[in-house]
Formats: C-alpha cells, sequence, structure tokens
C-alpha cells in the first residue's frame, strides 16, 4: 500500500536561537518518531529561524548553523526529517569575495544526510531580500524515496513557480514534494496560497506537503497553515493557523478518496487579523526577553484596541495603563480609559502632564518671545507624554506599546518622539476603518463591551488643543483610507488617483503629507504587518524625494 | 586624428525631482555644446536621481522619467549625450505579473534615441537593492561611432567584472567604453575605482570615461571623482571630488603620450571624509527644504565637531547652538560650549533643563516611590534636552542634528528619544578615534583653534551624574573600536574576535551591547555613511536575534 505518514511541523523558532531551534526541532522529531511518522518536515530554516537577514553573512554563524543540523542528522532514525538550514557552497565564492550560501533543505534519516536541497528561486522583492544573501541552487534533481513512494523537496518560492523546479521534480518522478516555508502573512494570504498549491498539484500530479514557520519576526508574523493537497488538488490537511505543534497526515497515494484528516477551519478577515496581531506582539515581547509592557491610555480608539490586544497577548498582570490628562483632556476621556482599563482587568494610573507642560512653556518662553502658540505646543504635550511612558518603561522594565495606526502615520498625523515613542507599534499597518472593525470584533468576540461603545462612536481626536478633532485636520477616514490605499499600498501616483475620480485638492494634499512624514515614520517602532505593503522593509521610500507625480 | 572631446557631467540630482534633474542635464549639455564636445557624459540615473529606490516601482513614476529623457534628447544637436534613465520593456512582465524595468543609458544626438544600454549586473548587496526592482540586460551589444572612434556604454557595476560587458564590448570594437555611475563614496574608495579602472582598460586595451553623481541622498554621499583613463591604463583627468561641473578631456586615441589634462588632487583620510560630511549634511537639509539647524552643544567633542561641519556646510548665521545645563554639568562644559561658537561664530542660548527635569521628578515620584535612581534619571535629562531641541525645531523651522558618533550607538550609549532625537546624524559612521582625527583636522585646516583644545583633551562625559565619565561603562576607546570595527564592519562573531586576541570579557560584554541596541539605532536618523558598513541600509540585522557567536 503506497501510504506515507507525514508530520508537519509548525515550529516558532527564533532567529538566530540555534540552541534553541535545535531543541524545537528535536523535540517535534521525537513526536514524529512517537507519532510513527514515515517523514517529518521541518520549516525553511529552521535551524537559523526566518529571515535571518545578514546574520548569514557572519561566517562564524553559517558555520555554527551547520554544526547544528550535523548534531540533529545524528539523532535521526527511520524516521526522515527534512530540515531546514544555511548551506556554504564547497570553495565558491561571490565577486566581491564572499563564501557562496545557500538556503537549503537536508534530507536526514538513520543518524546521516542523504541529501541537501537548494533553494533555486529566492524572492527578493516586497520584505524579501534573499538575493542580497543567497546564491541560487542548480544542477540535477534529487529524488528520494521512503515506504516504496518518490519524494522531493523544495523550498518556499520555488512552489510559486509553474515552470520551476516542482513541475521538473515531477517529471523525474516525484509523486509528493515536501515544499518547506517561511511565508509571512498578510491577510488573505492563506486563500491565495491554497489555489496556487490545489493547481500546482493538479498540473504536475504530484501531492504537495507545503509546511510553514509560526511567530513573530519583527515586522513580520508567519501563521503557519500548513497544508496537504493531494495530485488531484484536493486539500487533504490543514494545520491551525498561528499555533505550534506536529499536525500528522496520512496520504494514500493510491487512493482518489483521501479522507480530510485535520483541516483546520478558515478565519475571517478580523479574527485572522487578531490572530496575527497576537501572536506578533507575544513574540516581539517575550523574544526580546520583556514580561510586561505599558500603554498610554488616552481613552480613544487605538489605544483600547492596543491593550486588548497586550492582554490577549500576555495576560492582563502583564499590561499597565497610564492616563496622562491636560488641560485639554476632555472628562469623558478619563473615564473611557478607566472603563476599558475595568473592563480588561489591567492596573491603570493617572499622572497628569500639567506640571511638566507648565514648566516647558516657562522654560522656552524667552527663546519664543513674540511667537504665537502653534504646533510646537501641541508636540510638547505630546512628547510630555511620550516621556512618562518611556519613564516607566526604564524604572519597571516594561516595554511600551504604541498606538499609531496606518492612516495617522500615512500622513504624519503624529508626534515624533511623542505619541510615536515605544518597542512595537502594534497596529501601525492597520488604516483606520480597519481599527474601527477590529475593534468591534473584540467586543463580538468577547461576547461584552471590552471597548467602550462611547469610544467606538465619538469622534477620533488629539485633545492637543481645545475641541481639536482629527477631521478638522484631515478628510474624514473613509475618504482618506482609500486614498492612502491606492497610494501607499498599490504605488499609484497622486496624478493616477485624480483620474480614478477622488478629488483633486484632497489627494494632492494627501499624498504630500505621505511624502513630506517619510523621515518621521522612519524613526518609528517596528510592528505587526497584516497588509501587503506595511511601512516596513517591503516600502523603501527615499526621505530626500522630489517626486511630486 | 582619432581625437575626441569629452565631457564629464559631475551633476548633483535630486531623487525624483525629474524637472529639477532635467534642467540640470539641460545645462550640462550646453555647457559641454559651448565647450565643443563631440559627447558628454551624465552619472547613472541621471533622470530620476540615484538610487531612487522603490520610487521607480511606480509605473507611473517610471512613465514621468520616460517623458523627461525624450524631451532632452530633443534638445540634442552633434554633441552625443548619454543619459541614465529608467527603461521599460515592451510587452515584459515580471513573475508577478509587474512591468519589467531596466536601469539603462540613452545614447542621443540630433534629437533622436539612437540606442539604449541596459545594465548587465545589478549590485545587490551593501547599500544596493537593484535586483529588488530592475531585470538585468541581455541581448548583443551596440557598438556606437563618433568621429570615425567605436564606443559603447556601460552601468556602474558593468565595469567592476573583468568577465563582463566592457571585456565583450572591447571584443567587438569599442576602443572606448562610457561607464556612467552612481556610486557611493566610502572612505579610500577612489583609490580602488582607479585600481579597478586602470586594470580594467589594459585588459581590454580599451580608454574608459567613468562618470560619476556628485551629492547626499539620505545615508549616501556620491563624490564624483570622474575620470578618463586610456587603453594603457593611464590616469588622464581626474574631475575633483564632491564637486558638480562639467569636466572636458582631449582622448587622442592614436597618441600614447596623452597630456594630463585635468587631474585633481587626491585627498587625505580626513580631508575626504571632511568633504563628505559637509556635503552630505548641506544636501541632506537643502534637498528636503530646510536653511537652518540646531545642535544642542553640551562643550563635548561630538556636538563640536557636528557643529563646526554645519558651518561649513551651511553658513553660520544658519546654525544655531544650544546649551541646556543640569545641575551635573561642570563648568567647563559651558564655558566650552561658547568657546566653541565664538569661533565658529554661530548663535549660542542657554536653556537649563533643571526646571523641568525637578518637575519630572515630583511628577513621578508617586510611582517611582521606594525605587532607587537608576538609569531612569539620567535619560529623563537626556530627554529633556532632546524636548527642548525639537520644541526650537518646531517653532523656528530649524533642523535637529543629532550628533552621536558610531562607537556610542554601536553599544547603545545614547538615550532613545534623548540625545538621539534629530533629522540627520552627522557623525553616526565615525568611530570615536575617528571623531578625534578629524576634529584635530578641521583646527589644522582652518589654521586656528576652532575646537577648544581643552575639548580635545578632556575625558569624555555624558555629565547625567556627579563625575560620571565615559570610561566608567565602557572600555576605552582604543580598545572599544577595534572591537566594534570587527564586530560591527567585518561581521565577525564574538568568538572569532577572541581568538584574534582581544579579551574575552570585553569583547563578550561589547557584542551585547552591539546586539541589544540594535533597537535604539534603528529608530535613529539618518546620517551620512562614510565606511564599509555604516548603521543603515548595508548592515540588516534583525532586532530580534537569538544568536550569540
Amino acid at each position: 500500500m503506497a501510504t506515507l505518514r507525514i508530520g508537519l511541523a509548525q515550529m516558532n523558532p527564533t532567529v538566530g536561537d540555534l540552541a534553541g531551534n535545535r531543541a524545537l526541532i528535536a523535540g517535534l522529531y521525537a513526536e514524529a518518531v512517537a507519532a510513527k511518522c514515515d517523514i517529518v518536515a521541518f520549516s525553511e530554516l529552521s535551524v537559523t529561524g526566518y529571515p535571518p537577514e545578514d546574520l548569514v553573512l557572519k561566517s562564524g554563524f553559517v558555520r555554527d548553523n551547520r554544526i547544528v543540523l550535523e548534531d540533529l542528522a545524528k539523532l535521526t532514525g527511520s524516521c526522515i526529517a527534512v530540515i531546514g538550514f544555511v548551506d556554504r557552497g564547497i570553495g565558491e565564492q561571490t565577486s566581491s569575495g564572499q563564501p557562496v550560501i545557500y538556503n537549503a533543505a537536508a534530507v536526514c534519516s538513520h543518524g546521516a544526510i542523504h541529501g541537501v536541497y537548494h533553494k533555486r528561486h529566492l524572492p527578493n522583492y516586497d520584505v524579501f531580500d534573499e538575493e542580497r544573501t543567497f546564491a541560487p541552487g542548480s544542477g540535477e534533481h534529487q529524488i528520494f524515496e521512503v515506504a516504496g513512494i518518490k519524494f522531493a523537496v523544495s523550498i518556499c518560492e520555488d512552489i510559486w513557480r509553474a515552470d520551476g523546479p516542482v513541475a521538473e521534480q515531477a517529471r523525474s518522478g516525484a509523486q509528493v514534494n515536501i515544499n518547506i516555508n517561511g511565508s509571512p502573512f498578510h491577510s488573505g494570504k492563506l486563500m491565495q496560497r491554497q489555489e496556487m498549491l490545489s493547481g500546482r498539484a493538479r498540473e504536475n500530479n504530484c501531492a504537495i506537503v507545503y509546511v510553514n514557520q509560526v511567530g513573530g519576526q519583527d515586522e513580520l508574523v508567519f501563521d503557519g497553515s500548513s497544508m496537504v493537497v493531494d495530485a488531484a488538488g484536493k486539500m487533504l490537511a490543514r494545520a491551525p493557523q498561528f499555533a505550534t505543534g506536529l499536525t500528522v497526515v496520512e496520504l494514500d497515494l493510491a487512493s482518489t478518496t483521501n479522507a480530510l484528516t485535520t483541516v483546520a477551519p478558515i478565519s475571517s478577515r478580523y479574527e485572522e487579523m487578531y490572530g496575527a496581531l497576537v501572536l506578533g506582539t507575544r513574540d516581539y515581547v517575550r523574544k526580546n526577553k520583556f514580561t510586561d509592557v505599558v500603554i498610554g491610555l488616552s481613552g480613544g480608539i487605538d489605544s483600547s484596541i492596543v491593550a486588548a490586544l497586550a492582554v490577549e497577548a500576555l495576560g492582563a498582570e502583564h499590561v499597565h495603563g497610564v492616563a496622562m490628562p491636560s488641560r485639554y483632556s476632555s472628562d469623558g476621556s478619563q473615564t473611557d480609559a478607566y472603563a476599558l482599563a475595568d473592563a480588561l482587568g489591567i492596573d491603570c494610573q493617572t499622572i497628569s502632564i500639567e506640571p511638566v507642560f507648565e514648566a516647558y512653556l516657562a522654560m522656552l518662553a524667552p527663546s519664543f518671545a513674540g511667537r504665537e502658540a502653534d504646533l510646537t505646543e501641541e508636540n510638547l504635550q505630546s512628547r510630555c507624554r511620550g516621556q512618562i511612558l518611556m519613564a516607566l518603561s526604564n524604572k519597571f522594565g516594561w516595554m511600551v506599546l504604541t498606538t499609531g495606526n496606518k492612516s495617522e502615520l500615512a500622513v504624519g498625523y503624529f508626534t515624533i518622539y511623542g505619541d510615536s515613542v515605544g518597542g512595537y507599534a502594534v497596529i501601525k499597518d492597520l488604516l483606520k476603518t480597519d481599527v474601527f472593525g477590529l475593534s468591534r470584533y473584540v467586543n463580538e468576540r468577547a461576547g461584552r463591551e471590552i471597548i467602550p461603545e462611547s469610544v467606538l462612536t465619538k469622534p477620533p481626536s488629539a485633545e492637543l488643543r481645545p475641541d481639536q478633532r482629527d477631521d478638522q485636520s484631515l478628510p474624514p477616514y473613509d475618504i482618506l483610507d482609500p486614498i492612502l490605499a491606492l497610494y501607499v499600498e498599490q504605488d499609484r501616483t497622486a496624478a493616477e488617483i485624480i483620474e480614478l475620480g477622488h478629488p483633486e485638492d484632497i489627494v494632492r494634499r494627501i499624498a504630500r503629507l505621505v511624502d513630506l512624514s517619510e523621515y518621521k515614520r522612519r524613526q518609528g517602532a517596528p510592528g505587526v504587518r497584516v497588509s501587503e505593503k506595511a511601512f516596513g522593509k517591503d516600502r523603501r521610500l527615499p526621505i530626500t524625494n522630489g517626486y511630486r507625480g
């Protein structure tokens, strides 16, 4: 009987933590052995974690990763392990004299490495920089055999190319393709992967085992959702999204009626986004050895949703709120901040910024003599709040979570070194309209009012001058956000957006604000990427930029 | 007579400013015509400025740049212009469905484009990301002819490959290779270029016309130093470093005794560094539409050298000093700050941070009850200074120049949102030992004491607690800097540096500090790159990083 028992090992490595990752791989391998798997596949670069970025330019690091791989190979018995690592070419050098390295997968069993596959197609777009560090693989494909079944190994991008290695390997006889991935999440990507895998399987009459990493790494979140698709393109198994663990799948190649062994449900848009933000935040905080976070609670929707996500990520006892009222704060803001803290079960303290704000005004009065009050005084207030948060961070070892959303970051509606201070920017990739949507989801999910209804319905305001409202400075978010989606996420020029029918004066002003704010965003904290183009390494625009198209 | 009159057009474009760059090209073309040049070569991507980064992912931008090129071609007469631009492949698409674009050079004369060369070798290492956006050129080489001389065109990286297009073009008959560049400066690079060009000319028995961009673009500075090398590898002309303008060279291909028409002198290490820092700072400030800068003057060497560089870049009337003493400031610091301001002829005001510092301490006292004073209070002082600088920046429209050096940034010996605030970090790529060297050069150059001798000789201190000195927290800079050079610039692991004989305890501690400070550096301002590996886009290490090698 042509049946294969396959373990999909969804692990959450820490980039660079070779000893830690080795322990995770060894643990999941033992589970796979206990579950009588014929083969267990780990994610892309599982030894180093993905993406290792320029760490792999350290030849000492590459050597150390190789030692871990060899140790792991020695642990293997009859269960075959497919392990991702960085391989070094023997005697090869780049044009600049560096050693040639590959993004590689080793096929190990019975204490030995039986073959190594080098990734052929290196993504070098969006968040990916693989051509920067790796050389592409080449040469003949190696076909392996287990339990009478022929299989091949490929890595991530390789399978996205219809005319790539997966087709070649199938032509060489592979009945199963083990494809290991470090595929970062963005909204809706899971469906794209499924469609592609189904198509690729059918085209090549080859079953596909797709294994993906789980966890947060700086601005990226990996969502797991490993899958097995049979040669007819039918989904046999899908491992959970955002969760680690071993999923075991029985693949009967002779049968066209494989049972749907384990298929995790598909999440809604906000459910999926929620999962990504929670995991990304938890991993950034914990992998950087923090336990607690502090959040400035303004009574607004942004800080409210960030607090709710932080509580889910870290536990209420690890989240600390601070209300920092000024002369311009409404009573409602304080009430709403405490209502939220109560609903979440987190502590909250109040520190008025008035004494320092007044001290700054007095101290600067001689320098500012004869000048009107302007944005300077608004920024001062925001920076007093930032200072307080950082002082609490320094004194108690809490990481500051900053609360800016993508709409604000895009147009520069924030104060650099003020409300932007912090180690992690949880919702930096959510347009304001998504902040509202996600907040409603949080309340629905909880079955009660976590984020107070008054917070959801009051007009957004920075409360930096009397009766200030966001819509005095910015167009309403339902007009702003679609323009930002086009300008920022889809690389349209202002002229093109105007041609699409958006109002010229607004488009020109917004485009200019986005360009002018580049320098401020560049000094901001990283945060979870949930869109196809975030303000992160997927968007590399010059600060000095004279284009006005 | 096989003589060619060649114009090397060293221009300082602004990235994205298509109309401005067009005007620069047209102006230099007119100069070349007036100088009776047969041919004039502009630098790489002269229409867009280099590097345009992700701007070229906007198809509207690529279309607009093409219009500018066509307009420029129409201006041409018998003098041939070689102009860099972004070309779009006709009907070609990338695997992700984007239009294929090329880093290209157009050969124009008599109102028309006669040929377009597509760069073959796309650098995708260090600060370069060209494979991210461009496709490599391919196909047969086009050989052009002027005044009976055959020439070919190549772009930057192409000429660094011994087996690259320059050799092929020579085999196809090219007697002259016009190589256009966007080659960023680092210390000592000019000599590397000269050696390479000499060798390449000799290998191919082909004269080389090397034209490079001038000017600052975010963290990069382009130093010009365009050159002409004859087929024997002899340097015939070198245009000035860091200066724009047209250099005209008469190249007699029949002669082996070409006159050294114009050879700008080679600068010393600090002279060159000084030029790079001045130009980089001037261009960042001005291209971003600022006229004035403000600098916190501590009486220390870092802020002193930054002020001296700013005065050279912008003029004394555009540079504003602020002394911000606290209870821990020595009298000498104030005296030194004012002595420097006097020597430079800049204004200086004093704003004591005491009132706000005390207000913060009082305000935070309830939250900090029962806790000892620690780094929190030191950071508070630094952040009060940052706030004052930003308030002055906001009120008067002055850009803050921040004064941290590479040694401090490396080990995290600075306060995020404190002394690190600012739009541009002038000396961020200078190790402290180079800060001393450059400061002595500034005084030598001026022939008088710009930077007070007392500043050069007193032990460095942050003055954030009584009798604080840098060497209480850090090893002496002559021990620290060589370790940093190995760890940060040369990608050695801590283990490797210890093997080289550096003390284990110091190396381990320094390496750990460098890794732990990644999150702080990431939120810092850009600054001029002068080394082969700066804290910029040439060093992409993860923040979350478990490697302890």
